[in-house]
């Protein structure tokens, strides 16, 4: 048994969306057109509005429907000789949680993964060379995710670095602070001996 | 720090979904923006059309865009003088999945609870009524949700057809097959015993 085409369809479509299965878009339909049309219709006004109108930050590769992002586009950011490059989005919005790096991003959006089809040029490592190239970058800092993707596309860019005599690091790696020793996984561990720093 | 005005948008419109909080929110905004532009497009367009167009079954209040829904337009259905009551369209599609019951349905769109205000006006018990009036209805089975609230809105529905002389029955509850004695709650266990069928 089936909905109305409708209903249907609306269940069906909610399913593009990340973790969501056959009973959660179910849910999410009904409680929608139980309770909340009018943020249903808002949500639908939204997203339209989004996946037509937002592209990508000209400096930083980030989304933003304007041709530079808000950090890109701001001239208070007190570092602006250095760069630090991401996988995401989420991983700027996560850096400036913090608030103590004032530099610029450049968000790759993935990492190299040559199975998948996804090299240098679909993460924009050319435009990334074009910053190097005007002498106006000082610092790249590498905060690709430590995994061994992440880890093999911030040895490719550091290399890139090198080649425009452009200062690299990458950023530390080793135990959370509020994590307990016993737990940390043997890697962790490994690192965070390797890195230690001389008091 | 905040993304782009339309970006910020959609991840807060997306909160409206239930079990969304905001990490969430940020995953599915961006998985959309990044590779399902044209599945976020479809949701937008199946969402604004469902929000707007879709109204009540005139029968059973079931969501529809028809005035009737499937079930209630279709003369196929052999039992169509006995109604099953629930409180959602989920659970008639959970008793449809079984196939074991081909009368037609009542929707009640949630249950009695005074205190959110909900009395029997808002579950359309009136229109209930009227089907029972008409005398074609002989049997009322109550499916509602073996709930306190669900167990209250069966009784009040099973005064409404004793009143309109309408045999008037409410679903079994009992160990579930596939269940475990020893791991059935105390009172699912007491209904079992109550409900008991001689052999």
């Amino acid at each position: 048994m089936k909905f109305s085409p409708l209903v249907d369809e609306l269940i069906q479509s909610l399913r593009c969306l990340p973790g969501v299965g056959p009973k959660s878009a179910q849910r999410m339909a009904f409680q929608l057109l139980e309770r909340e049309r009018k943020a249903g219709l808002k949500l639908a006004d939204a997203l339209s509005k989004a996946m037509s109108d937002v592209g990508h930050c000209q400096s930083c590769r980030t989304f933003t429907e304007e041709s530079l992002c808000p950090i890109c586009a701001s001239n208070k950011r007190g570092q602006a000789d250095t760069i630090c490059v991401v996988e995401t989005p989420a991983d700027v919005l996560a850096i400036e949680a913090g608030g103590h790096f004032s530099g610029r991003y450049f968000v790759l959006l993935g990492h190299l993964s040559p199975l998948d089809g996804i090299g240098p040029e679909e993460l924009g490592l050319s435009l990334l060379e074009q910053h190097l190239q005007t002498g106006d970058i000082l610092e790249l800092i590498l905060a690709t995710n430590p995994t061994v993707e992440g880890d093999a596309t911030a040895h490719y860019i550091a290399d890139i670095a090198r080649r425009h005599n452009v200062k690299v690091s990458r950023i530390a790696h080793g135990v959370p602070v509020g994590g307990e020793l016993e737990y940390v996984d043997s890697t962790t561990l490994a690192l965070s001996f390797n890195g230690r720093i001389q008091l």
